[in-house]
C-alpha cells in the first residue's frame, strides 16, 4: 500500500534525455520524456494502438513516437498523430503529474486534481551555490517502509556501516523520538567520543583537526510520502555539537529519497548536501564514492530481511525505542492511506 | 489456445540426427528421434517407467532407450523392450502423426484420426531448384498471436526495421486486407519510390540498378494454424510492379511457420525463398544473416509488449485498418478452436 | 512431506567454524554455529527483533550477533542482551536438537522432547582408524525421495554412469529387495563378470589383479528418514564374493544422507567408506574426486525427471521389480509421517 496523492522522485534529471525512460513507479509503469522544449512529461508505458511500450520508442517534434507502428504521443496522454489514421477518438492513456526540480523529476501518482507543486518538499540546499550535492541511486529488493525503518534507527551503523560510520558509541546512546506536525524527528546526541573513518575524513576535509574527541549527532526526518533527511555532523568536543559554529564543526544532511516500485521493491535516490567547501568537486565525489560503499552495505541486509518476512508474514516483529522512528513514519503513512482511501469512498 | 487439429513445424530437419530432441509444443513435452531407417517420431517426451525425459536417452536399433533406467520406447509410443522385464502390459505413451517435408518435420498435436497429409502447406519451393531456400529460428517469450499481427501488419518495418528495409511510404500507402477462402491476404503496393538498403542489396543480387525507383510490394498470406507467407520485392518502376517481368524485378517469399510453445512463448521459423539466382550458396548465406538480423529487432518489442498486456489484460486494443490482417487471422483461429471444441463435444 | 522426527544432516562439520550458516532444512530456515566452546547450536535464521537473518551476523563472546542492529542470540534461541535492552521479555525463537558426530552435523526438525541421541545412525567407519572416509556435498533440484529411487535400484548405472561403474550385467542380475525391520535391504550379485573402469582402478588400489573376472556385489540399505547405505564390492571370481576374505576383495560403503530443504529441492551429503588402505590419503582424494563425477551425472536427471512430474502429477508411474527398494522406503516414510501426524492429534 502506497501513499498516492504526493510527490514522489521518479529519476534525476539527467535519466530522461534525448531517449525516454521506462520506470515502475507505485506498481504503475509509467515513461517519462522530454518534449521539444526540454519540458518534462509522464505517462503510462502503454500505447494505445496495441500495447507496446511507450520507452522504447523516440522522441521527435516533442512528441513521443511510438517504436513499433508510429502513433505520436503528446504529453498530455493523448495521440497527436499517426502515419494514415484519424486519431481524434483513440482513447488517452493516463498522464501524471511531473516537475523538475533541484536535479529530480518528481511524480504525482494519486488524483491530478489534489496535484500541488507547494506540496513539494522544500530542499535548502537545492539551487543554492553555499551548498554543494552529490548522490546516486540503487534498485532495491525489499518493501520502502524496512529502507525508512532502517534510515530511521541509525543503530545499525555499528553492525552494518562498522568500518565507516559504525561506533559503539551510537548504541549507547539512545535516540529520543518526536512527531513534529507532520514530521517524525529521531534525534540521537553523543558527547566526547572518537570520530569514525568517514568523519575523521569529513573533519580534514572541512580544515578541522581529525584526532581530537568530538561531539556527534544524527538529526533523523520523516516525511510523508517517504522522505528522511538526516542531520549529521560531528564538532570538536565541547563546543555545543549541532549548535557549534560552522567553522568549528562538519555538518551535512543526508538526503533519501525511496520512491516504491512494487510492494517489494524500491528505487533509492541517496545523497549528501554539505555547507562546507561546496566549490570543491573533487570532495564531493570523494563523498559521493563513500557514501555510494556504505549505502551498498545495507542492500544485502535489507533485501534478506525482506524474503525472511515474506516467508512467515504472520510473525510480529518487537517495537523498541530504536524502534520509534519507523513506527512513528508507518503510523503516518497508514493514516495518509486510510484518507485518501476515505476521499475515493467520498466519490 | 491452440488450433491442434493442424501441421505445426516442429523443428527442422537438421535438428533431428543421431540423438533425440525434447521440444515443448501446445503446452505438450514433445520427444522426436529418427529410427534406423531414418524414420521420424514423435510422442510424449515422458518414459512411462518413472517419469524421465526420453529425450534424455538415446537411439539404439531404431528404439528410443531410455538414459534412466533403459527401458526402448518404439515409434508407436509402445514400450518394446527392457532388460529383465515383461513389457507388454506397459502403459502407452502418447505418440504424435509427423511427417518430414521440404526440410522441417512437421507435427499433429490434435486428433491423431484426422491428421492428414494432404492438409500439409503446399511450398513451391520445397524440392524444387529453380527455388533457393535459406533461414532459421528464434524462441520468443511472446502469445504466437502477437507475431501474427507482426507479420500481417509491415507498417512496423518503418519504425523497428528503420534502416534494413523500413521506408516512410510504406507508412503512407495503406493496406487492403481480404478474405481469399481459408485464407487472409493483406496486401500493399507502393509506386515509384526509392529502394532501401535491403533491397537496394537484392537488386544487385538479381543483376539489377539499385540507384533507380522502384515499385514495391508486400502480400501477406496467412493460413491456418499460424503460417504466414509474404511476397515481397521490388520492380524497377512502371513495369508492372508484382506482375513485372522475372528478370526486371527482385522478389521473395518471407517464409514464417509459427509454433507455440506455451500461452506466452513460441518457436519462430522463419526464412526466405527466392527464385533468382538459386544456385548461389553465397547469396543465400548473405540474405539469411540480413534477415536474421532484422528478424531479431523484432524480438524485443514483441516480448515487452507480451509483458505489457500480460500486466493489463483486461485493457482493449484499437483495431485500425492496418491491423485488420491480425484480427482476420485470429477470427480464423477462434473459429477453428470452437469447431475442435464442438468436435470434442460431440465425442 | 517430511519426517520430523528423526536426525537429518544439516552440514559437514567444516562449514561451520568462525561465521554462521544459513541453510534451509524440510522448508526450515536455520542457521548453525559455533560457541565459545566450540559446540555447535541450530536455530531459526529470524532475528525476533526486525527479523533479518541471524545467519548474516557474527559469533562473539560465545553467543550469535545479529548483523542488523547488534541482537545477541544464545544457543537456547533466547536472546541473552542487547545494547541498551531489557532484553527478559524478547519473544525466544525456535532452537533445534543439534549433534555433531563422525564429521557430520545433525539437527532434529521434530519434536525437541523426542530427540535422542540413541537414533542417530550408527557409522562403523566414524572415529575408526581401520577406515577411511572421502565424500563431498550437491544441491539438487528434485524432490528428496527421487534420489531415495535412485539409490535403492542401481540399473541405472548402467545408463547413467556407462562408462565408469555401468555394465550390462547389472541390468541382467535382477535384485532382492527384503524388508529388515526398519530397514529396506536391495541387495544384487552378479557372479563372474569383467569389472568395470572404476572397479578395475579399486582392485589395483587394493593390490589385486584388475585383469580376471569377479563376483561383484551391491547391497543397498534405506534407514528413516532418508539415510542409503551401499555396500559395493567386487572379489576375484570364485572366492565367495561379498563373503571372501578382506585381501581377496576391493570393497566399499557408499554413504548417501539426504536432506531435504523444500518439497523440491535437497541437499545430497555422499562419500565413500573404505577398509583397505585407509592411510592413503591420496587414494581418499582419488576415490572421492571420481565419486564427485559419477554422482554428478545424476543430477542432471533427477532434476529433469523432477520437472516432468511436476508438469503431470497425476500421472502414475510403474513400480517393478527393480524398484521394489525404492517403493518399500516410500512405505516406510509414509507410515512415519503418519505416526507423527497421530502423535500431534493426540496431543
Amino acid at each position: 500500500m502506497f501513499v498516492r496523492n504526493a510527490w514522489y522522485v521518479a529519476c534525476t534529471s539527467d535519466e530522461v534525455a534525448e531517449r525516454p525512460l521506462g520506470r515502475r513507479i507505485c506498481g504503475e509503469a509509467l515513461v517519462l520524456f522530454r518534449d521539444g522544449a526540454g519540458r518534462v512529461a509522464a505517462m503510462e508505458d502503454f500505447c494505445p494502438h496495441r500495447g507496446a511500450p511507450l520507452s522504447m520508442g523516440k522522441v521527435s517534434g516533442g512528441r513521443l513516437v511510438c517504436g513499433y507502428h508510429g502513433l505520436e504521443m503528446g504529453a498530455d496522454g493523448r495521440t497527436a498523430a499517426m502515419p494514415c489514421q484519424r486519431v481524434h477518438a483513440f482513447p488517452a492513456i493516463r498522464a501524471y503529474p511531473v516537475l523538475e526540480r533541484h536535479g529530480f523529476i518528481w511524480i504525482w501518482p494519486g488524483d491530478p486534481a489534489r496535484a500541488d507543486a507547494a506540496l513539494m518538499p522544500v530542499l535548502p540546499w537545492g539551487d543554492n551555490p553555499a551548498w554543494a550535492y552529490g548522490g546516486g541511486m540503487f534498485h532495491v529488493g525489499c518493501d520502502y517502509r524496512l529502507m525508512i525503518d532502517n534510515l530511521m534507527d541509525l543503530t545499525h551503523e555499528t553492525y552494518v556501516h562498522a568500518d565507516s560510520i559504525g561506533q559503539k558509541e551510537i548504541d549507547e546512546s539512545p535516540p529520543r523520538t518526536t512527531l513534529e506536525g507532520e514530521h517524525v524527528v529521531t534525534a540521537r546526541h553523543m558527547q566526547d567520543v572518537p570520530a569514525p573513518p568517514f568523519w575523521r575524513a569529513a573533519l580534514r576535509g572541512a580544515g578541522l583537526a581529525d584526532d581530537v574527541p568530538v561531539d556527534r549527532w544524527q538529526v533523523c526526518r520523516f516525511s510523508l510520502p517517504s522522505h528522511v533527511m538526516i542531520e549529521v555532523g560531528v564538532a570538536h568536543a565541547g563546543l555545543g555539537g549541532i549548535g557549534a559554529p560552522d567553522e568549528r564543526k562538519a555538518s551535512s544532511i543526508v538526503v533519501d529519497f525511496l520512491t516504491p516500485e512494487s510492494e517489494t521493491s524500491m528505487w533509492y535516490f541517496w545523497g549528501m548536501a554539505r555547507r562546507f567547501r561546496p566549490e570543491d568537486a573533487a570532495l564531493t565525489e570523494t563523498i559521493r564514492a563513500g557514501q555510494q560503499r556504505i549505502f551498498s552495505e545495507d542492500l544485502a541486509m535489507l533485501e534478506a530481511q525482506q524474503r525472511n518476512l515474506a516467508a512467515q508474514p504472520a510473525r510480529r516483529l518487537l517495537k523498541l525505542n530504536i524502534d520509534a522512528g519507523g513506527v512513528q513514519s508507518r503510523r503516518l503513512i497508514d493514516r495518509a492511506i486510510a484518507e485518501e482511501a476515505a476521499l475515493t469512498t467520498q466519490t
